[in-house]
């Protein structure tokens, strides 16, 4: 069975309604048509209108599934609450959210401006505490056992330099992941995340990465498995963590990322010795202990 | 759908031979189980060669999976050797690891001996970088893109009192998990581990915990989505982490715990407070602040 | 010699200027005060004149120091401006920044208003990270080898629940030290942070916790060294942070809380079973197994 | 003031008695050094009796402070115990200890015996649990408030290739820390370790890297704060860490590696930009998106 295929089983998500947050385009989108193929209901939203439009009739004709789509700056509680006012009046209620909508500045730090800052840190954080919020309370009141999935990062936990206003933001998004799974156990919510590695999405990714960058510093020389991700990859861990299939889940990360954050391991630049080299090392080594390896 | 039903499409396993350490029993059993009805060819292995040929022969009828047993001492090369040299000669060669034998004392550490400490460690690291190093060898060697499965425990990164030796055993197994992932990746070769919460099973359950301590300290009430796993539900995340659905997954570990790690939390022992309390605590807030929340 | 003694030799901080925001009280006034008997000129600032003036005016008593304060509210960034030209104009430069400034509210996250999180949010993440940013680009153009000292939280990395908008921010905070202790390594900036456990200030501790619910949860009963943190405690471990004595260390967050964050192990809930119990659970298990312990 | 001199109060550690495994040389004679500098009696043990006698009795000479020597391998627990009776019979009792012997393979690990990595697991792990337990037992039976302190590496966490026997060992040994804190908290024992970066000492240091590699990889280059560690800034927070000076820190790990282990973070890599092509690329930027940055 080939890894980019779908893994869950035919219905998996039958009956659920699940709003997809940044659903127009890139990753989001993806794990919209997973979920529709699963049986899911669908609401997508952004900012963007025209392309959620054409996003929801594509998907609706290729799965055959029920998706509708709500204009929505995550940053504006009443945009919030009137995606979820749609969606209830749609499909009844709604059991699940993605907080998938993002934005990032790749630059220096001491280059921004505080205004560039706040900017990032209020779509992603601000936007996914909104959204949570929102429907949390909605959750509670009336009883429904929802799920939240969010879209992280690994410099969430790690830290990384030249994208300090989104890794300070994923963080916070990562610790209310957390929090909130504790606190609302309680209500049968549960709330997990994911930290995708490099998962290349035409449009996004070439605004991300400048040309002659993105050559650089190709992923696929850095990454263990050496090479980056497929979107249904990314759609399998996500309907899992959205189903009932992990309901014994909830407060946790999940890294999918080929093994590219091991990259910190001291010695992992070790990696550019070849089999010849590591004989001649032996070699040496041997020769110097006289009979051996000896550990200090 | 229900949770505790398995979760993979059907032939999600086909061609693919896994060895389970400790598949006699418990969890292992359970794995084994739900491997061979996804079409897996099994090999299980533990020191008691009664209950591994009581449970093959249980699986194979009640999966009509092909499933063989070869009893081993984890802690003896060549036994683990010989389980290898059975696989290949049965089903042509191995394709995935679960590392699932363990021992554990409950004990106030300074009441344990020396020999004690040692013999849990042995079981735990030992044995699982002895099995680990002797599949990897062959793997590298065949050019065999095998993937191994780590069951370790929360309390490997966040640590534990009174599980010590366990406790400082399984962090080995943790970190190995990450490092050859990183090392291996170049071979195709993937590393991943399980945490799990409490998955009670008669017999290894009640052993570790007397009864009146069972009583006193059930797990349920500690938990966030207050309840125990059920089999299923970690057989479900094993089968997806052992296949190919997450070849793109290679150092991770995944927490299936009802949430029980995330206690740690500073103030999530107001867990206590009823909402009653919570509404008195607020309106005294208010009076003091005169009209209002204000942080501080 | 005394815990809760100086531990840094005399003059460990002279000729350096250090900016403590919520210097005015509490552990910022601690740190402030051990700050100035080391030698340094430091520069408090809060939103509260009034506190600030008298918190100036008793330190230099105490310490025979050389103190200022500047009013600021960390949320506007021509103010943090303004405190960054004072502190210059008085002393010459900066070289240090504690980020101390914090806001909390302790309750169900399911009954904050948008505002209420935007409210904490804004103190703690928007504060530091303006503050740090004005510093940073300050440090960059003048070629100065700052010190950032960033106070967060345990939770900041495990999560907490009731606690939720300041555990999102903390989090913001502990990678934003991670992050620009990469990136701006190169220019000789450090980052560094502390995650306190409860050190009990007059005052800020009893708003926090309304006297029933403090008695009722003692931290003393929750921490393994069963006591709370001494302020001079904390100020040490600041001082050394911020000193010259910690150039080597970057990015880093050191929890100091009396092993209160460790509580999450699986098994700690064990501390509760008495010797005797444990006396009597040795009998029942070397009986059941027939002469000894056997781990499996 | 020199950020490598001693930073401690002159006699801050007086009346305690500290031994040193691998005292004799490296690290180890570094803070066995600055520990008699400040006022502690030390015992420093190794397997070498010849380098531990040159070695005390050089530090004898230079600190004046009061050594002994005891040869011992960890590995064995009644050398160890003679270890405690002499320390004992020589200074009344023992109220520290480092555990700072090690041993390390740098190889790919398909290419160690099983035989090697057992060697640097016992040595690392193995001896560590056996003296922390000897002395355990000695401290909770007498009322001592001993502390220890653990020397581990940041691979313990983040996992490294080519050095996996040392990466689990030591990632048992922080487990260690982490749980005898919280369970031996109420006798007032503390643990707590540091995870060093690079400190290099001649000797040992030249054997682990063949020079050809060490030219390649210099650390300097891929270290933040761009140069390695000098051995009296480690023996700083060591001896911070053994005195009661943190008296309220148990568990805790504390990383000094000039930001080392940041290395991980995902845009990390972007160090490699200079200010120019950052200049071009926010020209680019600019053009693209027509006046101004805007996230995606």
């Amino acid at each position: 069975m080939a890894y980019n295929e779908g893994m869950l089983r035919d219905g998996a998500l039958e009956n659920r309604t699940i709003i997809v947050t940044g659903g127009g385009t890139g990753l989001g989108k993806s794990m919209a048509a997973y979920f529709l193929r699963l049986g899911a209901n669908v609401v997508i939203c952004s900012r963007k209108e025209d392309i959620l439009e054409k996003t929801a009739s594509e998907l609706r004709q290729s799965t055959g599934g029920k998706i509708i789509y709500v204009p929505c700056d995550v940053r504006k509680t009443e945009q919030i609450e009137n995606v979820i006012a749609k969606a209830v009046e749609a499909f009844g209620q709604v059991d699940g959210l993605v907080n998938n909508s993002a934005g990032n500045f790749i630059s220096p730090t001491e280059r921004l401006s505080y205004k560039a800052v706040d900017t990032v840190v209020d779509i992603v954080l601000r936007g996914t505490y909104y959204f949570t919020l929102a429907l949390g309370k909605y959750w509670i009141e009336n009883h429904i056992k929802g799920s939240v999935l969010n879209i992280v990062t690994t410099y969430a936990t790690t830290g990384s330099g030249w994208v300090v206003p989104s890794a300070m933001a994923k963080a916070g998004v990562l610790t209310m992941t957390k929090s909130l799974a504790f606190e609302w156990g309680r209500h049968g919510i549960r709330l997990n995340a994911i930290a995708p590695g490099p998962f290349p999405t035409k449009g996004a990714w070439d605004r991300l990465f400048p040309e002659e960058l993105a050559a650089k510093f190709a992923f696929e020389n850095r990454i263990p498995l050496a090479r980056t991700g497929e979107h249904q990859e990314l759609a399998n861990l996500a309907a899992y963590l959205i189903s009932d299939f992990s309901a014994y889940m909830t407060g946790e990360v999940i890294t999918l990322d080929g093994g590219e954050v091991l990259a910190g391991g001291q010695f992992n630049f070790l990696k550019e010795i070849t089999d010849n080299q590591w004989d001649a090392i032996e070699e040496q080594i041997k020769s110097a202990t006289r009979g051996g390896k000896s550990p200090e």
